[in-house]
């Protein structure tokens, strides 16, 4: 009753989080981006990553040669995406198929049509002709030395309209020397019941077979698992189920699928609980917040409301949990439970070599923070201003600067937009007041701050602010709301996250300045 | 190869957002957004509502005793939420049942354990003492009046440690009464492939069968889509998935799925085409952002961005859609980005009534996208500033307002942080000098635009900016970066987005603002 298919010898974890992924709505990502997710997945180690499509956008062209300078992949390979020549052209003369090879990589995926209705009216051409598209991009492929991979557009829908025709597709390219002939559900609309049969039929061609899953039907994941339980070899997939329109099948569900469901070891177990961590990596690169509760390495998905189940995990947490969250990377959380709060408040203390086993010390700083977040501080993502908090709470916070006032001011001076910031504070006895523009308030006033700071605590200048968050917490509210701001500040390899709430957004900007200035000068330069 | 099941004679649609929804951590239901959610949910027109646990909870004990006052649901019938009579004790007499029975409602759905272990370990009971509260439960519910369902808690799991005993909580809850008995994977670890030969086997008692799935495996939808062809009658699940951890199968996929799918009419087509309105309706009602990619219901799900596709729609949408959005009430929309070719332009100027079929005309937008796109700008999200962008290419634009010159100045004066910001404009002629004041620089600049304009165009009084997100392009500069900024304005009912970019945040919000107020006023207030 519950099936397991047995492991393939070979098995492909595909991601195209970078290509099919960057179709989403709201997607955009820049070259740096691509390069940065590109070596989470290697430290994760899917099998293949397919970066985007050189010789039809400018940056997917870029991306290719600068992977080729910067990427040193340890596990995974990385795949150009491109299509089959034109109708009537050739191969070796075709631009986008020649910018396939300039690409550099040693592995490329063509999609091909393998719906006839498909052929005839959007690419216009005959049925035999795509055929002979196929048979000429693989060939000429394989010459310039690449292992070819071709995606099968439309193929599901093409084999309940003409099933001949969608297999001779199949079985053309897999002739012509693709290593893996993937079969596309690209409008999304199957479901896995049908998966089955189809995959089947195309098994017969002799073909190592893929499978590409969209989620128009809410069932990109169990579709794949379906085409997997039917034979196929290799699974195309995002993470965080980023992709066209409704989604590609999540990577981030279906690969803790196949390991622990099946117990097939598609990655080493001290792997696989990277994979929450690399998950939120990629969501924070992609500027997406994760869904809480998406599966396995959602927020959410370990968590419990109390009630009903508290009772029993306090008997045993695997009576209401399908597996061990820590073979994912994630942890079991007890909502609205005081206990685990004041728990997770020792554990953080522990960490940042703060003792905190004093049960009131701990349930005070438990209160604070619970106070804090109320009014929308966030520390789960920010340690600096929690270490902060601690050390305020402990009475071992000592100010080294005591600031006195600020201001920053923009404005449109003929056509030019121009901001500039004051400020005043005292540092080591000595009284400063700087001026610093920027190209806006914040940054106006980073540079006004670190000026004025550096002159008694010379390393501050080479503080860099490196990353910049700002989240309206009541939606709803446009600008006239409370405003959570996060600033990432890196310094000689080390980076730290703080935290600043306010209604007014350079207000609580300033608090989180602030605090990243003054715990990066009592935790990386000796104070005097 | 795509099997299609028969509707069952009799099959219902149970909605349990209100009651396991509840459960997803962040979602706070008050019983005012109980009612309003159950009065979207009987407008669809699902079978079942279950409303909450009454006696569990004050607020759920509330919501039944103000349901029966004020709700007058016309197609969905009420269900209150319980649980079997504690071991030992007398349904007659135990608190619970009681509270169950006081809810007034015609129907009653409890939970009863059917895992071996759970009955041990966490109930600490007999076997034969669970079965015993079952019995007796849904017989004493039965003698009050109530149509009863039960919910086999874990009954997935305990048929596969003991299936004997699983079947006879089915048998049990059947013979004394229970109009359906569902199936609940309560942990989600269930797989599509493995719900067959349970739920067949679950069938073979003479029981009428439901399921309620859970989304741990990502499988929610498509585990109770195989339980629907393995015979259930009875589906529950939730409005956009809410639910306890990674929530529960999502109604908005499935019922489109049972419907356009199998063809089954659970819905009249009319009510089934408002189902992405009640989706948005209920998320909003719940404080929950909808996702852009949710199946069927979501902004994105009939979104196209890659130029390949849009080139194919222009033939025919069907090639790249798997139902006519229209069916769910949602639409086809063309992403205009970097990725689009001439026909996503095309497209999208058809939808705005702007004729773009000149290819030259088109191509030269395209153009001009492009390299806006390269600097920043993203239209797929801001579809204003892409009509007023074609407006400006086509010559069509007259800029009702003309902007002399603005500043924006913040500074932290004894403790309090102030903004104000100074607006010089012409509008109609007349020259405007104004001041606001706001919670940080672009509510400020927000508050004296309008205020200056609102002189010639007094409606923009009423413009409201609802939405504003910023986000920097190239990550790891800190504020030292190029932003991009969207603006969301909205203004009796209708709601547009502009975006503005710039290396300065505050020139970036101004152009999208500006933008927004000169959108609002030559769409929607007539000029003269």
């Amino acid at each position: 009753m519950t099936a397991i298919p047995t492991c393939p010898e070979e098995f492909h974890i595909f991601d195209t989080s970078l290509r099919d992924g960057a179709q989403q709505e709201g997607l955009r990502l820049t070259v740096a981006d691509k390069l940065k997710i590109a070596v989470y997945l290697d430290e994760l180690g899917v099998t293949f990553i397919e970066g985007g499509w050189p010789g039809a956008s400018p940056s997917d062209t870029q991306f290719f040669a600068e992977a080729a300078q910067v990427l040193d992949l340890r596990t995974s390979k990385l795949v150009a995406f491109g299509a089959t020549r034109r109708p009537g052209g050739s191969a070796s003369t075709d631009v986008l198929t020649r910018a396939l090879v300039d690409a550099g990589t040693d592995y490329v995926c063509i999609v091909a049509k393998s719906h006839d209705e498909h052929v005839i009216r959007a690419l216009r051409t005959t049925l035999e002709e795509n055929l002979e598209m196929i048979r000429d991009t693989v060939t000429f492929l394989i010459n310039e030395g690449k292992h070819v991979f071709v995606d099968c557009e439309h193929f599901f829908d093409g084999y309940r309209a003409n099933p001949a025709y969608a297999l001779s597709v199949v079985r053309t390219a897999s002739e012509a020397g693709a290593e893996v002939v993937v079969l596309c559900d690209t409008n999304g609309g199957m479901l896995p019941s049908w998966m089955g049969d189809i995959v089947s039929a195309a098994a017969q061609t002799g073909a190592n077979l893929g499978v590409h899953c969209h989620n128009d039907t809410a069932c990109a994941v169990a579709n794949t698992m379906a085409a997997v339980e039917a034979g196929v070899m290799h699974v195309q997939g995002t993470f965080n189920g980023y992709g066209e329109r409704t989604g590609n099948a999540d990577l981030s569900a279906l690969i803790p699928n196949l390991q622990l469901k099946f117990g097939w070891e598609l990655l080493p177990p001290e792997r696989l609980s990277e994979i929450t961590r690399v998950a939120h990596a990629i969501a924070l690169v992609a500027h997406q917040p994760l869904l809480g509760r998406q599966p396995y390495v959602g927020q959410s998905s370990f968590a419990h409301k109390a009630g009903l189940h508290a009772s029993a995990i306090k008997v045993d947490p695997n009576l209401y949990q399908h597996i061990d969250p820590a073979l994912v990377g994630n942890d079991l959380r007890m909502l609205i439970s005081d206990m685990a709060g004041r728990a997770n408040i020792q554990i953080k203390g522990e960490q940042l070599g703060i003792d905190l086993s004093d049960r009131e010390l701990a349930a005070r700083i438990t209160d604070k923070v619970k106070a804090k977040e109320a009014e929308g501080y966030s520390y789960e993502s920010s340690d600096a201003s929690f270490e902060m908090l601690l050390r305020q709470e402990l009475g071992i916070l000592d100010y080294p600067i005591q600031v006195h006032s600020w201001r920053v001011l923009s404005e449109e001076r003929d056509g030019d937009t121009i901001t500039e910031a004051t400020v005043k504070l005292t540092a080591k006895g000595e009284r400063q007041m700087v001026v610093g523009e920027g190209n806006g308030p914040v940054n106006a006033l980073d540079m006004a701050l670190r000026k004025a700071v550096a002159t008694a605590y010379p390393e501050v200048a080479e503080f860099e602010l490196t990353d910049y968050r700002v989240r309206i917490l009541d939606e709803g509210h446009g600008t006239d709301a409370t405003v959570r701001t996060l600033i990432d500040t890196s310094w000689r390899g080390e980076t730290w996250t703080t935290v600043g709430v306010g209604t007014n957004v350079i207000e609580a900007s300033w608090e989180a300045l602030l605090d990243a200035i003054v715990y990066g000068i009592f935790t990386h330069i000796a104070s005097d």
